[in-house]
């Protein structure tokens, strides 16, 4: 290809120093001595950070308005203000020993979006709004996607506003104390929703691979599995008379992974709590509190999965004499995204010159909830290693700016360029 | 066979119901809500325990003695006081939430077989003694077993004396504090040992016996073991990309359970203790660490599921990308015990007419030391659904009179009757 007459010549490009510059700037705040970051939602640091973005996004010429969850909205006017707005964003609350790009990067990439436009000189036909989801983390109030969750009404605001952290505290006192308890009242239509992120995983490193096109968020079930065997003396209890409770959980581990690996490629099955009571090395384990995290991209396939976990307990649990009680304590049905917003993606990282593969969300996100009010697409970019939640978490800077380029290219294309 | 004149009808018998108060006596003095005992090694209540046994003993006729690491020996002296003495005995500690039987029948049946040869007035050729081994549990100082070691040389007496507890309190200062830090020197050779001891399996009440003829001790063989895997986000990292320690770990649950079953009936494999990082319901166990037991009656046998142990650790930790280590932390040789007095073991309680089979002791247990300075045997007797160091241990009166009866008989067969 004739790279002067290149379709992706004539697209407009945002500033990747730029970005990388604004994520360097808001990773030191609540900046951590291993090189991470530590600023749980609606603390001062949180509030910092907020500030922050105030500032900038004013700067960039947009309008700043907070609602009743704190989440806030930067918005570039469109030529027609009145149309429903193209809408991106993510978080900057993070992980206790977070990273810089978990969510940062979202919601700057839509900052980047804005001044590019500007420098562009670039109007859109509808209006851009880059959110600040309050509490997406969950990691000082739950429920996790908090400020996504209430906008998008999975749950209520008075409900979200009574949860507490471990000293008491109410995320209304919380909001109160940094000054974002917001008064704007039930945002109007939203017109289509983006939301770039680092993949967290490792799929698209491993498949050297700039962008991912994301499909849609698996569905997940999560469960409390407890065993209830006998505890005994490690020496003189014979094996066949043994009712291990850890033996049995042991199977169960087992189980859990074959049945994701039974429904490649985009299943998930996990243990990642296992608990063994009295915990004696030479006390044969009595019983076991244990998690199971199931996750498939189809809820049929989910709900066989659910299915053959249940059985597979009945089973482990009857021939070992060790029964086993399955609680499922958290539910979210698959979520796929818009196709026609999907399908953009893939083709505006293709005019881009990027290299693209489709992948699936495995964890949640904010555009999960956005999902269930409009037309809705994830971008990702690869993360070093694959690791997130971590203070050594990390991306490459032409990575960062590829993804940014092809949600400007989606943005644009949804808002429309005004004439 | 004619029950008058059954050779059974001869032998002189124990008082069961003075054993059985007895025991319910000495379990007052720490007695636990729940009904067990709670008298931890060298504690105020351990020295009430002590001194209420030495009353006994002296009330029995016995000269008392004290060695510098506290074993106490009650002593009925012989018609030939220079013979080796024909010894038995336990212990009196237990474990923090421990029963009435443990140990406490040990010492309190070898009271009986003195008061019992008392009443009958019978005079044995050699001297009988009775032996109280200080903190056979191990639950307040480490090693377990620390009276007899230091009596059979197994670990010095300084070594002994200079361990500390969790408060700091070492051995010496107890010893002292409670008055039970003795002069006597070392023991002159035991002729036989003998050791009364409820089973703390099932295997007796399974087969409904009432003696179990206790072949020796199984060998031991603890490790820790530690599984390196890659920590991950449960939703994002597809299967065949994960390195799970806990999947891994329990692979290893799977095959020590596999190892021992390999060498029916005595060998046992155990993992009590197993534990994970960073332990969150939607996050991939980055590692664990875990403990195994492995135990046999032949160490050949025991080498053997050492080398199979490390194999498999070799084996999974290379195929699951999650290195394995593996270091031993304690050994302990079998020990067999001594056919002669073992075969007496059998006979007498043939002819007291009681149900009993050979066992093997898979827990350790004063006897297993003093196996290694004379011939020794132990008398097994069953415990409620083979439960023990825990408070609802409990043991049915009419078999500790049995197993008391056998004790009686194989130390009067040791210590021959005199003319």
């Amino acid at each position: 290809m004739d790279m002067t007459t290149s379709p992706s010549a004539l697209l407009p490009r945002v500033n990747g120093a730029r970005l990388w510059q604004s994520l360097m700037d808001l990773a030191r705040i609540g900046a951590t001595p291993k090189g991470g970051v530590c600023r749980l939602a609606l603390t001062l640091l949180d509030r910092e950070g907020r500030d922050l973005f105030v500032r900038w996004a004013r700067e960039a010429g947009c309008s700043v308005r907070i609602d009743a969850i704190g989440n806030i909205f930067a918005r570039r006017a469109g030529r027609d203000d009145t149309l429903p707005p193209v809408m991106t964003g993510s978080h900057i609350d993070t992980q206790p020993t977070g990273g810089k790009f978990d969510g940062n990067y979202g919601v700057l990439a839509g900052l980047e979006v804005v001044r590019s436009l500007n420098d562009a000189g670039i109007a859109t036909e509808a209006p851009i709004e880059v959110a600040v989801w309050t509490n997406e983390e969950g990691s000082r109030f739950v429920p996790v996607m908090m400020g996504s969750g209430v906008f998008a009404n999975a749950f209520t605001l008075e409900h979200a506003l009574a949860q507490r952290d471990a000293q008491g505290i109410s995320v209304a006192e919380a909001l109160a104390a940094i000054g974002y308890a917001g008064t704007a009242g039930p945002s109007p239509a939203v017109g289509a929703y983006f939301e770039a992120h680092i993949e967290q995983g490792p799929v698209l490193e491993a498949n050297d691979c700039v962008i991912g096109v994301v499909q849609g968020a698996l569905g997940q079930r999560w469960y409390d599995v407890a065993v209830q065997g006998m505890e005994a003396h490690a020496g003189p209890t014979p094996m066949e008379l043994r009712r291990d409770a850890l033996l049995a959980a042991s199977a169960l581990v087992a189980e859990v992974n074959r049945i994701a690996l039974g429904h490649a490629p985009h299943a998930r099955g996990t243990v990642g709590v296992l608990e063994v009571f009295p915990s004696s090395r030479n006390v044969i384990p009595g019983s076991v509190r244990m998690t199971v995290d199931l996750r498939a991209a189809d809820d049929a396939v989910l709900l066989q999965m659910d299915a053959a976990l249940r059985t597979t307990c009945e089973r482990i649990g009857a021939a070992s004499r060790t029964p086993m009680t399955v609680e499922q304590v958290v539910y979210f049905p698959p979520q796929p995204f818009a196709p026609a917003l999907v399908e953009g993606v893939r083709a505006d990282a293709r005019a881009l010159g990027y290299t693209a593969m489709d992948v699936v969300s495995g964890a949640g996100h904010d555009a999960v909830y956005l999902a269930r009010l409009a037309p809705t697409a994830m971008v990702f970019v690869p993360c070093a290693d694959g690791i997130s939640h971590n203070e050594i978490e990390d991306a490459r800077p032409e990575h960062l700016e590829a993804g940014c380029n092809v949600l400007l290219q989606g943005m644009l294309r949804s808002a429309g360029v005004a004439a």
